[in-house]
């Protein structure tokens, strides 16, 4: 389960730094939209993208979500992609953060195909 | 060299995810104050912290930036720790951050020592 500390963090409008694990031992870093269920952090990318490939890779991920109006409260979620999902679901829940931090569905074009992730906490923080 | 870009986000009053690798191979990250010269990404904690044992036995390190008014604006520089500076200078470049972010010298106590840590780019990216 999520500390409600962490779920507040990122069901807010506040955006979270990725961090996954390239096969070259690099750890790669996004900023991101961020969401929450109450079980697991939960985000949106496509399956092009290298941080999707890593993170099919190596499912470690570590997520850093900042409070954008006090960025001294932070959470950080170590853990693991529990599952992720394609098809229409995926796209509406990208529709669902573009209406969260920009007030209307997501304008951008798809470049291949969205996929939610939903992270399973192992180690979680704040402060 | 710092790409200009990135040394702009970096000496702006913005804050920074460090990302470093801890010896179980998780990726853990810090919400940092953070500063740049010319060819390095600057930064300084304690010596006796987590991240900075991490550091001195892998310098590998992940620092990503984000304009705290425009967090869609940020940088990723990946590199290595290229040296570390204890001491009065150490002292000094806190008070120094400290002076960035909230107008008065460094008011917390220190634990242990004061460590300035400067990482030198290999990879950097800004969006």
């Amino acid at each position: 389960m999520l500390d409600p500390s962490v779920k507040e963090l990122a069901q807010g409008k506040n955006f979270a730094v990725i961090t996954v694990h390239l096969p070259s031992g690099a750890a790669a870093t996004q900023v991101m939209w961020v969401d929450a269920d109450d079980d697991h952090i939960v985000m949106n990318t496509e399956v092009h993208r290298a941080k999707f490939k890593a993170l099919e890779a190596d499912p470690r991920v570590t997520v850093t979500i900042w409070d954008q109006a006090n960025p001294y409260h932070y959470a950080e979620v170590r853990g693991r992609v529990a599952s992720t999902e394609r098809g229409p679901e995926a796209r509406a829940m990208i529709d669902r953060l573009s209406q969260k931090y920009l007030g209307t569905d997501y304008q951008r074009e798809v470049e291949s195909e969205r996929v939610t992730i939903r992270i399973a906490p192992e180690r979680q923080r704040t402060q």
